[in-house]
């Protein structure tokens, strides 16, 4: 263990060798042909940004160099792919040490002796249905199923390791958004969390609105499983200031546009998501096996065809989604592999929010709440309380207040990653940046180097992550996935948490602040204790 | 009986003769002079009026002349008040009879014993609740009640005739509107409705949606009692084509324009309605003194005051009104006299739709369903089936699919006028004129000839219904109450009306399609045998 953990260090330090070497000495020698212009604080935006007082190391960018919002600083390198520029950064190119197999999530056997075994109770399913179906003259379109040992996302299962979701350059995750985009879907259903609720309404749980319950999992010809969020709002609208987070849509588009900043911002904690323009009544109605989803399929007044939440049924048929007349846009995300092969645990957030109309959670109240929190298992030691902190970035960056858990694999123990799943609440307001998602960074005052170094490159207007995220998101069918003013809101977000970074420097001093990670803790990979 | 009813005719018959003096020789005393121009069916319209074709006879106006939808045909009469000159027709002057005690619906001494055993009945109760606040911490602000024999609303209640609900001429009819716009708010509750409901959601009902479990009763100093519908759609949002009439947002300004609609349809079966800007904190929780309503009041998170339906308390925020922080607009329609002192019948139409999203209703799918409906008691004498018609053509103009019931009063009998209450449905979408409205006149082709005089005059654009519609909502203070494509609709729609009569007329002849109305039934007045 300890042989590659110094490799992995070696190679780290090489990267930020890398780095400096980039960032640092080239733009100085470039500098100086330029004159000192590069180094002031971006004239005409209107964040008035406080310039940079020396606190900048050797190791770090420039804080706050060339980040203006408005595009008016000369990009030296405009032209060509500047999403490929990043990819091809050395920051992002990092070797991991080749993988130990317990460092992965599944084993290929396991995983397909899995496989198979669904793949025949499936047609035994099958055969009986069709059977009940014919006496009952209902008719289901049946298409037939491959077993495909080849399939994308069982080598995006196959991938998932104690680091991330999928390594960079896994050209399966490319093809598994292409066969989300595209695949003939065999199947629809209601997902598990809904048959839990079997159709009833938890009024006592806010948490649980309406816009929840529109959810379906897929099933695509090779199996691969996706769930699908059908579009709820216009891109360009806005969430009415007046309602409350938890109750907000869920949108389609921020589901999509989530996966790609996670993975622009190297984190590859959200599992692939696609857009899809989906037939719901060739592709849903006429393929599901289950009762109750076709009993929510209705016809609107407009020739339309429609479907309404199952929890509301009879009650609410103005929360139903119309197809346009049976088109309807959608994200699909890839499944994770089944509990029951690759355990999670969900943990509450402990910056979680109040849930109710009045109360407020302690840490909105306690400018301390860090310290007790820093005292806590398992935020007392390793990489946990980093991790939360890069989520509050993530949360912060797209807007997203809903987080009130959040997953993990148990097989990686304390110090595997966080999962972001769930992100469709992101989105929501372009025109206003929510500080309190920030709460984790802004009160423990501290941040990973890597992801540190990361925003500060996609600060600069070579790789401006708006225009790496336009560029990104061209890439899925549904596109545009965002509107302009959400782009630039997410340039606008990412100064303020570099200025957050700076103000903690500031106050503490650059060791105390920015953490080096890729230290492991010393304890061996363990499962967590907490249950599911 | 007969005496009055002679004398009754009598009047009718000079009002038609001068309709026929006004409408019929002058014009044509004035074509003379002009040429034939005003004959021709409206020129630069879309709508392909077919051109008259003798069927006017000398009772009736020219069915479409002058009925330019562009307001291009010189207007003879242009200046002025539009609707005064209205309201001065002859047609709107007929005189009414001389009510004798038993065709009003209250006595004064009746409605006066039963105000001050309110008032009483109030005092005693807000003593109790005082002393029961203070001792559990309640802040509620109390506001004396004066007893006011001359109270508008009594006034209104008091007018109340077997003929409509006020006299065209009743001047306690502006004050009430007056009162209700301005006058001290000292509590408000809960509709009857809404505490049978007890707060449960029938879900069983799609009839019941949320939408209508915002309105609230109100009650002003001198006990006038009106309810609140909230704003919940701009005035400029047309309901999406995709949902059901029967989930549709209820209207606030659709109460308020449904008001003067059927004023200047001289039919006078809406109660008053006026718009308010009401301060919901000041104006409604302040003054509450039902628990149950003061918990359903919250803060959005714009710092607004918010109330949301108390059947779906905790799960459906989302479907909460909030002031701008306190202050909403809403429509206050005026009670009608307790059931206690005035009880009415609620009574299916038989022209209601199926509340389901596929069932149809036999009219729809059988066009000689009025026949059937002819043979029916109460629809087989009388005016009832007259008085559907007449309430078809007032939804068909404000576009309302939602009249399941109807209600009237059982003292008048089958006899009594119908009650056009709950209009908020109506004014949805102005560029959709739903013909299946129309099904009363269209399957039966029978229509008062009262009633078409009136759509005639409108017609003309001396008195186009869109102008004196325009004219009559400037006075809300609300103002304006509906936008320009509402009014022209209304235009669009009655000449729809009039070619439906047309092609009836020209199918069946004027005397089975035209009915003289004020020939009463011989019975005289009797109890309803409906029940509540």
């Amino acid at each position: 263990m300890m042989r590659r953990d110094r490799l992995f260090l070696a190679t780290t330090l090489t990267a930020i060798f890398s780095a400096d070497l980039y960032f640092i000495l080239l733009p100085k020698l470039r500098g100086m042909g330029q004159g000192s212009r590069q180094f002031c604080s971006c004239g005409p935006n209107n964040l008035t940004l406080p310039r940079q007082e020396g606190i900048a190391t050797p190791q770090l960018f420039n804080w706050t160099s060339g980040s203006s919002l408005d595009g008016t600083t000369t990009d030296p390198t405009d032209g060509g792919s500047k999403l490929g520029r990043l990819f091809a950064h050395p920051l992002y190119n990092i070797q991991t040490p080749e993988l130990e197999p317990e460092e992965r999530l599944l084993q290929a056997e396991q995983l397909m002796e899995y496989y198979r075994k669904k793949v025949s109770r499936w047609e035994r399913h099958m055969k009986l249905y069709s059977e009940a179906a014919a006496v009952s003259n209902i008719t289901v379109t049946e298409h037939e199923v491959t077993f495909d040992p080849d399939a994308s996302w069982l080598k995006f299962h196959l991938g998932i390791s104690r680091y991330a979701l999928y390594s960079r350059d896994d050209p399966a995750i490319p093809q598994l958004l292409q066969d989300m985009e595209s695949m003939k879907l065999v199947s629809a259903d209601y997902t598990q969390d809904e048959k839990a609720l079997k159709g009833a309404c938890d009024c006592t749980q806010v948490v649980k609105p309406s816009g929840h319950h529109l959810k379906l999992a897929l099933k695509m010809r090779n199996f691969a499983k996706a769930m699908f969020k059908p579009m709820r709002q216009q891109r360009d609208e806005e969430t009415p200031e007046d309602i409350f987070y938890f109750v907000d849509f869920q949108r389609h588009n921020a589901e999509i546009a989530a996966f790609h900043l996670d993975r622009i911002l190297d984190f590859r904690r959200v599992p692939p998501v696609a857009g899809r323009l989906v037939n719901i009544t060739g592709e849903v109605l006429q393929v599901t096996h289950n009762e109750d989803l076709r009993a929510v399929f209705f016809t609107s007044p407009a020739n339309n065809t429609c479907f309404f939440a199952k929890c509301l049924y009879v009650c609410k048929t103005e929360y139903a989604v119309c197809g346009s007349p049976d088109l309807l846009e959608g994200s699909l995300s890839a499944y994770l592999p089944g509990l029951s092969i690759a355990p999670r645990i969900s943990i509450p957030n402990p910056w979680t929010r109040s849930y109710t109309f009045t109360g407020r959670e302690e840490w909105e109240v306690n400018p301390f709440y860090c310290d007790t929190i820093k005292q806590l298992y398992p935020y007392n030691s390793g990489n946990r309380l980093l991790n939360i902190i890069d989520m509050s970035i993530f949360d912060f960056l797209t807007g997203n207040m809903d987080r009130h858990h959040y997953e993990i694999f148990t097989k990686f123990g304390d110090e595997g990653f966080l999962l972001h799943l769930d992100n469709a609440r992101g989105f929501g307001k372009h025109s206003q940046d929510e500080m309190s998602i920030l709460a984790p960074l802004s009160q423990c005052c501290m941040i990973k180097r890597s992801t540190l170094l990361r925003l500060q490159l996609l600060a600069q207007p070579e790789y401006r992550l708006s225009d790496v995220m336009r560029e990104s998101l061209e890439g899925d069918p549904l596109r545009p996935i965002l509107v302009e003013p959400h782009l630039l809101a997410l340039d606008r977000r990412l100064q303020k948490i570099l200025r957050v970074i700076q103000r903690c420097v500031r106050r503490l001093g650059e060791d105390e602040v920015i953490t080096e990670d890729f230290v492991k803790s010393t304890a061996r990979p363990q499962t967590a204790t907490e249950t599911r």
